[in-house]
């Protein structure tokens, strides 16, 4: 079976092809009310939908963009994903999904499977290693807008990021107020620049405070497994530590399911803190204390400017998030 | 900026454009070595890749795919949608994500948009009334496979579905063995056929074992507060309950707060089962029993199936899964 057609419409109708386009068009043209009405009916019968892709080709506007990220299965992503989706919906375009895994190779594939299908712009989460992918976007004249990640170089590209540093002092200053003094950081991989931002906020903090020990901070990856890991290897190597920050709430679940098993309460042994505020945060109790980032503002605003490049009313531009501290029952 | 295309090739290479297309489509054609590869060579310098949407119009196939889902965020449909990817990428299928809060208007828009932008099937996952989406996507010849949720006329559609019956009967099963008697169930909405099939296995299996009893099933929806709500509603009418079994994990994970606020051990006083398997099953401590669908397995067999219905190698056909009792801490 195939796509209902102009024609499909003109046989049914008993008039032209040409008749039919026009009057679906709202184009000047000469018939009857009752023709003209027929027409409208009959396509409405047979749930004829134009062709966008014929008139893709002639505008070179596909209102189809990629969203390239790591992994839809974690929460973060999803969430950001279901933004830009629902902005999107709401202009008529569509989303393409790719998921990377963080890893170069896809990036790659998918940006130039992106190129082929003449997308009109992408949203790029990046694994940390994308230069490549973004010149095979770049050089094929797609606008691309960076979300979360940064990439070098960091001035070439727009994005939409969310600052690395409020959130983390507070966290530290408000563990400190509450008499913790061995305050834990498990960071995300060291390849990524947030991971190194955050952990740059930590130390600050914490040496203006003389609460600093190098020996708190456990390089982690952002996963569940990452989470366990390096709290069993943290607890391993000290056992003062009365406060963990999770640089991912998803770490800090994995983390939690730990200090759960060995018996150690939270937050009365020792206090948790996560990284994003994903939803899941209020799915465990006690709910999960975290520093938010407004993901699904950093999703809408992410293709609110992607469009704006699109259509050329911004060249380059970047949008910076604040994050922020929310107590909730975990410190 | 615009898409690199053949004439900059030709340019750069100092050839002609029919020449640089027949090099690199690897057609027959009379030029030297060297030309051949200065083609290839500036090719990939300047990142070129052919331009698929014009093959598209050609040969009506857009190797690009549809997915129409109630939400991303939800973890279900996010384990889904990976396992959809996954396997669409490796054939160079692009999958199209539209979230439709199962919203018969938004199933509906977005079955239109993908009519227009031409896609080579679509993978459906209802919100329970898609009758009339489901028929644009036909009369539009969009071939459909239905994942999860079943949709009247059942006998029309391809799809990929999980029994609903023995997962409920090992878990009641399960439970009574355990010494419980009060077993209660929390439904998805009723206006969902799998709902339905799930409350029917429960009463039989229920029944036989002489436990059933009408107050202890309530209507959720599937959402956190939806097992929020039934849980206090069901423990307010019910003071004897010593298992509940939600419909989805999800579900679940929102009783278990409740559970725990009232200072209500689980296991010890009330056993909890989910429903679905999502990984954040092992997030939680104790990690979740559940009735296990397996996910990942559905959506790539869903995909596999899609391509074989646009290949016309198959015309209509179900896949069935069955459900099973995974058991861990929490029953």
């Amino acid at each position: 079976m195939k796509k209902i057609t102009i024609s499909d419409i003109a046989q049914k109708a008993g008039v032209s092809k040409a008749t039919v386009s026009l009057v679906l068009n709202n184009k000047p043209i000469n018939v009857s009310k009752e023709t003209r009405e027929n027409i409208l009916k009959i396509s409405q019968e047979l749930n004829y939908i134009p062709n966008g892709i014929a008139r893709s080709l002639s505008t070179n506007k596909t209102e189809t963009i990629g969203l390239i990220l790591p992994d839809i299965v974690n929460p973060f992503f999803s969430e950001i994903a279901r933004a830009i989706e629902d902005t999107a919906g709401k202009m008529n375009y569509n989303v393409m999904l790719c998921n990377s895994d963080s890893n170069s190779f896809k990036e790659e594939k998918y940006s130039k499977l992106l190129v082929s299908k003449l997308v009109s712009g992408s949203i790029f989460i990046s694994g940390g290693n994308s230069k490549k992918s973004l010149e095979i976007l770049r050089d094929n004249g797609i606008p691309v807008v960076l979300v979360d990640r940064y990439v070098e170089p960091y001035d070439e590209y727009s994005g939409v990021f969310c600052s690395n540093r409020e959130g983390i002092h507070e966290a530290v200053n408000y563990l400190y107020e509450k008499g913790r003094r061995n305050v834990a950081l498990i960071t995300g991989p060291m390849t990524l620049e947030t991971s190194k931002l955050r952990l740059d906020a930590y130390k600050e903090v914490a040496e203006k405070l003389e609460i600093y020990n190098e020996n708190l901070v456990c390089e982690g990856n952002y996963s569940i497994e990452g989470g366990v890991n390096s709290t069993e290897k943290l607890l391993k190597l000290n056992s003062k530590v009365d406060a963990i920050i999770y640089c991912s709430d998803v770490m800090a679940f994995g983390g939690i399911k730990v200090l759960k098993r060995k018996k150690l309460k939270v937050p009365g042994d020792i206090s948790v803190i996560g990284y994003d505020d994903i939803s899941f945060c209020e799915y465990i109790e006690p709910e999960l204390t975290t520093i938010k980032q407004p993901i699904y503002d950093m999703g809408k605003e992410a293709f609110k400017l992607l469009i704006q490049i699109i259509n050329g009313e911004v060249k380059e531009k970047k949008i910076n998030f604040k994050s922020k501290l929310i107590i909730r029952g975990t410190a």
